[in-house]
């Protein structure tokens, strides 16, 4: 039989990043490919007693529950945003099954075929994704290291009349880079004069290296009900968990929340009241700090490691925090076709050009600290420096 | 500031049920008006264990994981399937977060807006919010107690040329109807002649009180590619968990994939995991015969209570399997209005009409009887006797 499809099924591409993770994790290789956190990290320990008491101790716990999430886990929520100046109650919070569900289920109710939303290039991968697959038109503004360039930002809303700006301003994937306070505030000006909605993807806030140089969310400085944002307990507990949230206007998350109830009733709860365990009884900031501190020494290896290649014209910005080395090396090298040579040599990375929305930069890579040990950084920087250095030797 | 929502938006309804269910939970009220499976049946320890060995077995299982869902938990499904006659390999199997989600991909991926889908009338509310948010027109085909009565559905068929016909074949929500064999074969051959796919959504299959008189699953017998079939965990193990998963046609189950991993990457693996344990090395098939066994016990007592009632027209069906007792009044009743005063006697159901697709019976409603222990259902019966009676004599 020969089945007929969507239309919209035409903008559903596969990702490219997990499509080479699938072929990088067959063989022997050292992969600075995927954005995974480290494993030897998971607090198992906790994990294992927050699930024990979840499924023991009320057997309403394990019974269908409300599509906005476990209540108690709403509270604690706030509460934590809250201390980071994200004055919200726990009625503006929905708890999504991943991060990603919250852009899905936003884009859901957001987005008609057409509608424009502004971007960052290169950006968040899977955020494009969803994106594309609601048939919007997505537009990217010009970027520096602090964040969106004002000027074509605002040129860009005038032309377009975008809907939603999407910008992942911490420690962003692929980047690393941070938004300057003043770009933050600026975007938010920006947004209220042309009554513009902001999605802040927040995934890697917590990675922060050095606390005195780390900057307020978008949504914390948001006095005008623009800013939605999202982040999960991915990073920081596990991902295999399943559980982010996203927090802003109310008549925003209540209908998401009828969206999130026809797409799957409600999130596992017994993730969700384990984590209420977790949150109250798991000393989580002092284990945020352990893999803040990991995740930093594996960064300055690595940053030692790239400074030491020979190469004109290569650039990288080094992370405040998250998870990510961007690369840029000279015009003529294209990462794409250089993969296959790294993969070769036993080392692996995601070439740039996925990221982008438009005008790809071929002779970007975005280089993962975190998933390697050091002995592993040490190797496999060794094999990929090797790999670069004969590339543009040879041409 | 006001916010500019996608048109999708209009065709996102509430749960008229889960309405219901959050005023009747607040009272002491007893209720037989949700859809849920009896928790002091739920098998904790098992659950516990199975939990504890998915955490601390293997660290892996706490990353990211496959879209798809874990390869073990679907060549698992794929051998249980195939001894209920359905053969599909695991890569026919996607792994959904509950069958809800199911419903939700599918319709993702398959419609356009204006698509026809056919359905039983009544049928599952759930699933008619899932098809009318994509902007389908659902059709009614008249059923008997059989199933869908074919010349109606032929005809419909011709004039409508749906894309898709959705039945919940075995012990429905909300009617609690079996199709015969017969239907069931001729609702294949009918959509094998006119190419439509079909959706058989099948929560409630396990639940069966008469081994012999079972019906085989509709896609077990497709031998053309026809059938996309979904289940759940939620009523044989616990709802909490979320974990449904859909087989059919690769290439349909492919696509459903991409989609889902814009929506939220993968299902919960923890929970996948769990289950792992749970089939490999819990007795699951004996924990649902006590499932049945006391379902069933339940079931005869209000079938008892609903036969004491003495109100000429009152019409039922008994439920071979499955957990609701669809109830129809004499004519001139709306069971709308007659929920309060079920209510204020401190018992509950749910009113028939928001099940219907088209031509609501106002008359009709539906009995949860698998949540309520023994005596419960004695007490709750009692009063909503007295409510039956008391408002057909009013009248």
């Amino acid at each position: 039989m020969k089945y007929g499809f969507s239309d919209r099924v035409k903008y559903l591409k596969s990702s490219a990043v997990r499509d080479i993770l699938k072929i990088i994790n067959q063989g022997n290789i050292i992969s600075f490919a995927g954005g995974l956190p480290e494993e030897k990290l998971f607090p198992v320990e906790a994990v294992d007693q927050a699930f024990h008491k979840a499924i023991t101790t009320n057997k309403k716990a394990l019974q269908y529950g409300e599509t906005e999430g476990v209540p108690e886990l709403r509270a604690l929520l706030s509460e934590r945003m809250i201390q980071k100046g994200l004055h919200r109650s726990p009625d503006d919070i929905l708890i999504t099954s991943g991060s990603q569900q919250a852009i899905d289920l936003f884009s859901r109710v957001m987005f008609n075929a057409g509608d424009v939303i502004l971007t960052e290039n290169p950006t968040y991968l899977a955020a494009l994704q969803v994106f594309e697959s609601y048939e919007t038109n997505v537009v990217a503004v010009e970027s520096d290291d602090d964040g969106m360039v004002l000027a074509d930002l605002e040129e860009k809303i005038i032309k377009h009349k975008p809907k939603c700006i999407y910008v992942v301003p911490t420690y962003s994937n692929p980047t690393g880079k941070v938004w300057s306070l003043e770009r933050r505030k600026k975007l938010l000006e920006l947004a209220n004069q042309y009554h513009i909605v902001i999605f802040e993807d927040d995934p890697y806030g917590e990675l922060k290296f050095d606390e005195q140089e780390a900057q307020p969310s978008i949504a914390s400085l948001d006095e005008d009900g623009l800013v939605l944002y999202t982040s999960t307990f991915s990073k920081t507990v596990v991902p295999a968990v399943r559980i982010g949230w996203i927090v802003g206007p109310h008549q925003i998350i209540r209908i998401m929340a009828q969206a999130k109830q026809a797409s799957d009733l409600h999130t596992n709860s017994i993730s969700q009241h384990a984590l209420v365990h977790l949150l109250k009884e798991f000393d989580i900031d002092g284990h945020i700090q352990t893999i803040r501190k990991t995740y930093y020494e594996r960064m300055l290896i690595m940053k030692r490691l790239l400074d030491s290649v020979d190469i004109e014209g290569l650039e990288y910005i080094v992370p405040k925090g998250g998870m990510f080395f961007w690369v840029k090396l000279p015009p003529h090298i294209n990462t794409t076709t250089l993969l296959n040579e790294a993969v070769a040599a036993g080392v692996a990375f995601v070439p740039g050009a996925p990221f982008y929305v438009s005008d790809p930069e071929e002779n970007t890579f975005r280089l993962n600290f975190t998933n390697s040990e050091p002995a592993l950084i040490e190797e496999g920087m060794k094999r990929l420096v090797n790999v670069l250095e004969s590339a543009t030797v040879n041409v």
